[in-house]
């Protein structure tokens, strides 16, 4: 079991193959409750710190878990409890967790590319558990894990993905997984916030009723009040592109709605889907901690960080035994 | 060792032969240091969700330091860490506890009711760590626990409650374990606080002397300075009610003192009482953490959230060897 | 391998063979990464309050990951999430988490001698991990432990202090560590940061040149803008104070650069330095760890704690096997 490159940043850029491979793996450990090597701790020694300088709930405690299950010990860095209120930079802190000597960093940051940032500074590996506008690669993988075990291949498959497309991490990640994994993806949303993407090779519409039509699952995404599209007001946006079991109707009979959570319910989406029979919003935090399981074991095989030669650096980084 | 029930959310409704079962198993985690069943890790491999709402230090460090002794991992959700701040509903926060795959989920709230309805969204046990003005079933228990290690049994001892009893979950609780156990339990306080109460077990009254008078034990209740009741002043609370050794000289000879916490020495309490012989305080929080085992085992080994046929949510719920 | 003491509040009073005997077992630690002993787990069963009134990242996760490096498990108290809200006195905090049962204690306070007062309610072994502007005891011996890997025997050797000596504990037990080694201990800064220090045995300078000439290692504090010396703007302490390659090239060739951290860069040192070759910072971190599990193993092994006779609060200490 071995992965090519020691951290995970990034959906974009891993091949079919490697996707693959994380799925199949996260599929053991969803559904293997008994089996030795889930009890073995691959982790076991692993000191995994999660660096969240915003916060969360499902997505740090899903990481914490993952990392607990397979024997690692987990240690949170919050804004508020951190020497990052006395103005130290992230490269000066990721600097320092590397020296204190942690396995693996999991970093949520405001600001697009910090974990790339963080690569620089860190010996061990890496894993983007958001970042900006920018990427969310577990968040990602566990869509398409869901998808997958609910609709089999999602070749040909249609997904629309509704709402602010152009500053979603979520969204951008999601394009490039279900893109490759040959599903037709539909963006829709208020013409500003599809600006600049026609390069991608997904439709993009205002319209939610073609965005919709036949479409095998539906993504929503998290409308912020502060952070509505220039002169769109939400009574409006509700109006144009709430997801409701009428509007779903176009849909295929069967069509999924996911959506990352936390869902602000009677505006992306109404009550009745995203609790009704159609949401697979609890699936998909199901389905958060078998995947990233998958994704710490496998960057603790892929070698690079592990193999290293027991330098200055990892002679204290023992094993607990 | 069997338990009725998935949950602790409350004292009301539990049996003396219940309660006693309780007792006797944080008796045997509180005197037996080697025993092999301590390391035997009756809750390896479980996962205990900490979601206080309200935040504290002495309970959530007594479940925490329980579950953990036990073999089990704790992973701690409070206000300001999590999606709460998103405005996330407590409701959608609970049902992603159980998606992620937590076995516990304690509780603590300002609502009350809010375990009760955690209930409907858990699959895994519900314990209330105290909500709103209504319950605090474990306080209650170790209160108990505290008692009747001290005076053995209670049944016809004299104990007073004494404060703002009508806001207190701490008081409510107690008044079911204390009356059920046969004690005769006194409330008192200034007027407005004892309206309503009518219809319980006990004996109300505004005079502090007849409340004490012959008790066997106290009961303080914390005093704030922004809850205090209409027309009473703190310094007038202070002159009627507050606990000193010269109104304590009515009670029994070696009546006991007892208050949850944190204290506020000096309004409910001297400081010569509080931290004098009569004290219970530290006993409550020493016997805070073997109570606390003592529930955790019994829901554990309880049998319908473990017994359940491995369905998809159990799936992952793995042991961790 | 036992250990004079139950504390570890201060260097001050520590023998040279006591520091050298905790230098010495941080070396083992640091070292020997695959060593039996290391995963015996010299810390299995001991839980490990951390209670941090200031916060703080590198200390923080320092003394969290040693503690568990050995076994032990860690509980985080920070003031934002506990009783220290509703005004509980530091006294009344350390009283509850000694009845809980904690075994070890470190204590981060901006109150000068917390640490000892909580010796007095603390049964169980209290670590000062910084207090007010009097101690840092694990800093100042990492400080030394680094020194010494860096330049061997650190007797003769001239070792400059510069900044807001007056108000750093950081500065106060590191001249008790290096005067006891042997080392020439220079103290430089603005006049009003130099006085009342008159008696130790140090050299007192307002000249950075002449503090850095012929120097082994040069020791930055970090410069807060809020605490400036009277009649000293940033602007002037920057000219007259920074450390830089240019003021640098006075002192020993290879001469070292040492800061506890977190830095302002720009402000006390270049960035130039301060990342440069002959800078420590990421060292100190490094060795923080094994200095930590030094300590820790050492108050552990020192008997007093741990001998005393199984009493009531001991009783429900056990293993976790």
């Amino acid at each position: 079991m071995t992965w090519d490159g020691r951290h995970m940043l990034d959906v974009e850029g891993r091949t079919a193959e490697e996707i693959a491979r994380i799925l199949s793996l996260a599929t053991e450990f969803r559904v293997d409750e008994g089996r030795a090597s889930f009890a073995d701790g691959t982790l076991r020694g692993s000191n995994v710190a999660l660096l969240f300088a915003e916060s969360s709930t499902r997505t740090r405690l899903s990481f914490e878990l993952a990392a607990r299950k397979l024997g690692a010990e987990t240690f949170l860095l919050e804004p508020l409890s951190s020497s990052m209120v006395k103005g130290e930079t992230f490269v000066d802190t990721v600097r320092n967790l590397d020296a204190i000597g942690f396995d693996f960093l999991v970093v949520r940051h405001h600001r697009s590319g910090a974990p790339w940032v963080a690569t620089r500074f860190f010996s061990g590996h890496v894993i983007n558990a958001g970042d900006g506008w920018h990427a969310h690669p577990t968040q990602a993988l566990l869509d398409l894990f869901t998808l997958t075990r609910e609709l089999g291949d999602v070749r040909g498959r249609k997904v629309a993905i509704v709402g602010d497309v152009l500053h979603s991490r979520v969204a951008r990640s999601n394009v490039s997984t279900l893109t490759q994994a040959g599903a037709e993806v539909w963006l829709c949303g208020p013409g500003q916030w599809l600006r600049g993407l026609e390069s991608l090779p997904v439709t993009l519409t205002t319209e939610l009723d073609a965005a919709l039509e036949d479409a095998d699952a539906v993504m929503g995404l998290r409308v912020q009040k502060e952070r509505m599209a220039p002169g769109v007001s939400i009574g409006e946006y509700v109006d144009r592109f709430q997801i409701s079991e009428s509007r779903l109707a176009r849909s295929a009979p069967r069509a999924r709605y996911l959506h990352p959570g936390p869902i602000n319910e009677g505006v992306e989406v109404t009550r009745e889907v995203a609790r009704g029979p159609r949401s697979m919003v609890l699936e998909q935090a199901r389905n958060g901690v078998p995947l990233r399981m998958a994704v710490l074991a496998l960057l603790k095989g892929s070698g690079p960080a592990l193999n290293q030669p027991p330098t200055a650096r990892s002679s204290y980084v023992g094993t607990r035994g």
